[in-house]
């Protein structure tokens, strides 16, 4: 099989995404329908397949979209969710997930997509795409629906590591910026520091002295600084970006999504509950539609890993085709927009400001 | 004025809260509108009311319910939602939230409620309830909408203290299965310890200690150990009481509070939207407020204050008549079980437990 840079289709001017087609909960044929619902929509689009070759022939083939825009890499290894990130760290070389993040590497696409298990693709990220220069911890994070006039915000690091001191708050904040600008195309960010009060003295140690550098850095990276917020605010409209350590994003995030399920659960019980209110639901169709629409998480599908030397968007493991294509709609955008090479720029543009900075604090004392 | 222990209110059995009127965002009105609602459901109840005595006079003479039923204790000062709780606890003499907790200290009542400033409610507690033997960090524990069929689960710490260490989390686990009995009719409990996953390995060193401490004690303290839960979870059925730190209890707390109002509100447009969707509302009126109802955090008020030498229920700053009878409510029910004894027998004997085993790993080496 001819490889996509053989082909007219990167001399057209396609961008092209690396997918992992394995490792999700519905398997390839769903990430394989996803790709070929973007190819659809978008004409600039192509792909780099990773997964057992006989497998992904026979699914792409019956798509026509994705005919001459997806190329087939062989590999035979399925990373599952089960597998300790370590031992995939070690012995993954022949996993699809692995090849994946390899076509990032080599330079063949910038944005890799994945569905698999997010600790072993994080682990592998950090091992295959190397961290970026001045970052010491690669942050995730998710588009969470919001009142903002842009219907979401950016919260992070919602699970890349447990614990963040004040430094890696800061390159949250930066790394949080450079994906609004290019995620959510707003040009000045507002940034939040999550804590229990909104009051300066409050909270941790760490998220006063993150509160203090955060602040510092806003006016000469070009974002504004809100202070601390809390958790009500993250599908609030007092900030775009949310700065959290990774446990607490984490724990944020999945009871945000338990308690969004509870409530759109309760509601289809309570519709059923009488044949007037089955009648009102029917009646409501439309509009419950459009709230499903608005909070569906399938549509702001994708984590998306930063701080690393390339993008990887991480898809709900439970991804459907729409799910896959929302991921690659996002990774589609990120490519297009050059994100990895200005969040890079961005990092590194604030690793020299410090520097400046504490070189004229050093000289001045 | 009479108190009420002058009269034939408690020969007739009645129990005795003690509740702070002021500091609530409505007022005092609110607050003896509420426990006149509450007198008005529950003839066995009564109450000492705090405050400025000519201004609450007023307020209750209005109310046939608490003819007989509130004694008023004179404080001239108010705790405001702004005063730092440092500066309470060393002026704060005058304030009725003082005066409040004191009618506990003194065992004229074993419960209190406020509405006031939880920061200040908080400090004032622990100096003038003073912590239970055995208790390093008091903790806040709300009830939070579930899966269950108990309809709620119950979360501590919700933001008493920003960090936990692990023998901290077993002491939460243990109050907070002791408030599971007495709060909820729940005589089994199940133990969560909310992390990141469910994996023994995962999260912070304190967790893996936590998840060690809480699953040898629960046998012999008479709960079910689920072990590690996730955010998801909160408001889901593995487990009826979910442990964690004030920091991300907190933060959950209010994420979870913030994606139910924000999507009570989209819903509330997506109705607004059209004729047919106007009309669909009407039709669907009984069934939305049934869900209305089962999330409704009025129903729910009251975080309580655990690991004292009493019992405090701190009803939201905003609770109007329903909240604060939801307070009084629970409070009441806290109470009648003897709820301040056997949380109070519990920490003991586990503590008692501890120092066994201890002595026993000692006296074998």
């Amino acid at each position: 099989m001819s490889t996509l840079s053989d082909q007219s289709t990167t001399r057209r001017g396609r961008t092209i995404i690396s997918v992992d087609a394995m490792g999700g909960d519905m398997g390839p044929a769903a990430v394989v329908a996803g790709i070929a619902l973007s190819a659809k929509i978008n004409p600039d689009i192509a792909f780099i397949l990773h997964g057992p070759r006989d497998q992904l022939e026979r699914l792409v083939a019956k798509r026509k979209h994705l005919t001459g825009r997806c190329e087939i890499r062989d590999a035979q290894g399925v990373v599952s969710m089960s597998d300790k990130p370590s031992h995939i760290m070690r012995h993954g070389k022949d996993t699809s997930m692995w090849s994946t993040l390899d076509s990032v590497r080599e330079g063949e696409a910038t944005v890799a997509v994945s569905c698999g298990n997010t600790g072993a693709l994080m682990a592998l990220s950090m091992v295959r795409l190397r961290k970026l220069p001045g970052v010491n911890r690669p942050a995730i994070a998710v588009l969470w629906p919001s009142r903002n006039p842009q219907g979401f915000n950016v919260m992070l690091d919602v699970g890349a590591d447990v614990r963040a001191d004040e430094q890696d708050l800061l390159q949250y904040a930066l790394m949080g910026v450079s994906y609004a600008r290019n995620g959510l195309n707003l040009s000045h960010p507002r940034v939040g520091l999550l804590n229990v009060g909104t009051e300066e003295n409050k909270g941790r140690a760490e998220l006063k002295a993150a509160h203090e550098l955060i602040g510092n850095m806003a006016p000469r990276a070009n974002f504004e600084f809100v202070g601390f917020v809390e958790g009500g605010d993250i599908p609030g409209d007092v900030c775009d970006v949310i700065v959290t350590d990774g446990f607490t994003g984490n724990v944020a995030l999945k009871t945000g999504e338990g308690t969004a399920k509870l409530i759109g659960d309760l509601l289809k019980e309570a519709f059923k509950h009488s044949p007037l209110s089955r009648l009102a639901s029917l009646l409501a169709l439309t509009s419950l539609r459009r709230l499903k629409h608005r909070i569906d998480p399938r549509r702001v599908n994708g984590g998306v890993f930063l701080g690393l030397n390339g993008t990887v968007v991480k898809s709900h493991g439970s991804a459907d085709a729409t799910g896959v294509s929302a991921a690659v709609k996002l990774a589609f955008k990120l490519a297009q927009s050059e994100f990895s090479e200005k969040l890079a720029a961005r990092v590194a543009s604030a690793t020299a400001l410090a520097h400046d900075t504490k070189t004229q604090q050093e000289d001045s004392q």
